[in-house]
């Protein structure tokens, strides 16, 4: 369920996680009726997702019949056991994470400029120390390799970022479990304290109060 | 395109990552006609995929219309710059990685036994360390929980496994490739030596030379 206290990045910070990200998975339909997904590297440039892949793939010709399709980026933080809020029941554990879903319309882009524009975007963001020539269609060495990758843009209908960070739990809980974190302190539990500081409401309350 | 070459993983190594990793990202179909994908804590167990979530969830509602979903997970390792094996363009640049994708039919469990046999081994998976109460319709303190949690289970229809390590390179690109990863160094990079040391056709064969 998604819930409405998870829901909490503003387009910055979505556009901030969605940079820092390196793959994403793409959801299309299949023309066995079944969702067919596709992990795959991405870039998020202009408002649209852009990401290349064979001309002859699975997914390229899923999205030539269907175009419907939904992308889904996250990240799990920490796993926050049971025992971090229950010395008995199960039922507490959790995991704190961030999730950008993104329903939108695929179109395959045919114009070699607007290819190049896009996988620009995409080499910049994947490597951005560069090390190679900028892609450019006039240049012979790219012309045939352009026009045998599939580029694809996502039109961005409608964009979910949530974040869980234990913004649903009260104050001694959060910051009970903040502490068993330090005391866990794998690199992950470093930054899933960094988010619950960033994010949650008694951290901003409390930093009011001292100030 | 899943090529032939990259489609290498037994059913053990395949079991193995499925333990490994604590998430996944479930593809079902929504009734706007668009895939909804939703990232979440599951365990292999027994043949079948389980996971859980809110009785009042969007997933459960789509599980409930349509039973056709997909599972994936994803594992990326290394992003392998187009520099490693060309000095001028960008086409090379790649990512090496693990992906597991399952198409199956859920179904939502209604027995309170098979659905707390199903949350213990997830249990057991997550949070190995323990520290809870056996999961039993028994108890009390659990029978409530049950009966309020939905537990769905995905019966595994095709299970495609694929790792890309550079398998499809020719033995200098590919040694070429490991010796820069060992340059670079991260830790992820250690961990991706290690795989395409596994995997690779060239690697066993260079051992065989030695012995």
């Amino acid at each position: 369920m998604r819930r409405k206290e998870f829901e909490l990045m503003d387009a910055a910070e979505t556009g901030q996680f969605l940079q820092e990200m390196t793959f994403g998975v793409l959801g299309t339909i299949h023309e066995d009726g079944w969702p067919e997904l596709t992990p795959l590297n991405f870039v998020y440039f202009n408002d649209y997702i852009y990401f290349h892949g064979s001309v002859a793939g699975r997914k390229i010709k899923n999205i030539k019949a269907n175009q419907k399709v939904t992308f889904s980026v996250a990240k799990e933080y920490s796993i926050i056991p049971s025992y971090f809020t229950d010395p008995k029941l199960a039922c507490p554990a959790t995991a704190f994470f961030k999730s950008v879903i993104i329903k939108g319309e695929a179109e395959l882009l045919t114009d070699l400029e607007e290819k190049a524009a896009a996988l620009g975007a995409f080499m910049r963001k994947l490597q951005p120390e560069g090390g190679y020539a900028p892609i450019d269609p006039a240049d012979p060495d790219y012309t045939g390799q352009l026009k045998s990758t599939s580029v694809v843009r996502i039109t961005v209908r409608e964009l979910s970022a949530k974040y869980k960070f234990g913004q649903n739990k009260k104050a001694p809980e959060f910051e009970h479990i903040q502490e068993q974190l330090v005391q866990r302190n794998t690199e992950l539990d470093a930054q899933t304290i960094a988010m619950m500081e960033a994010f949650c409401p008694h951290h901003q309350k409390k930093d009011d109060n001292q100030a």
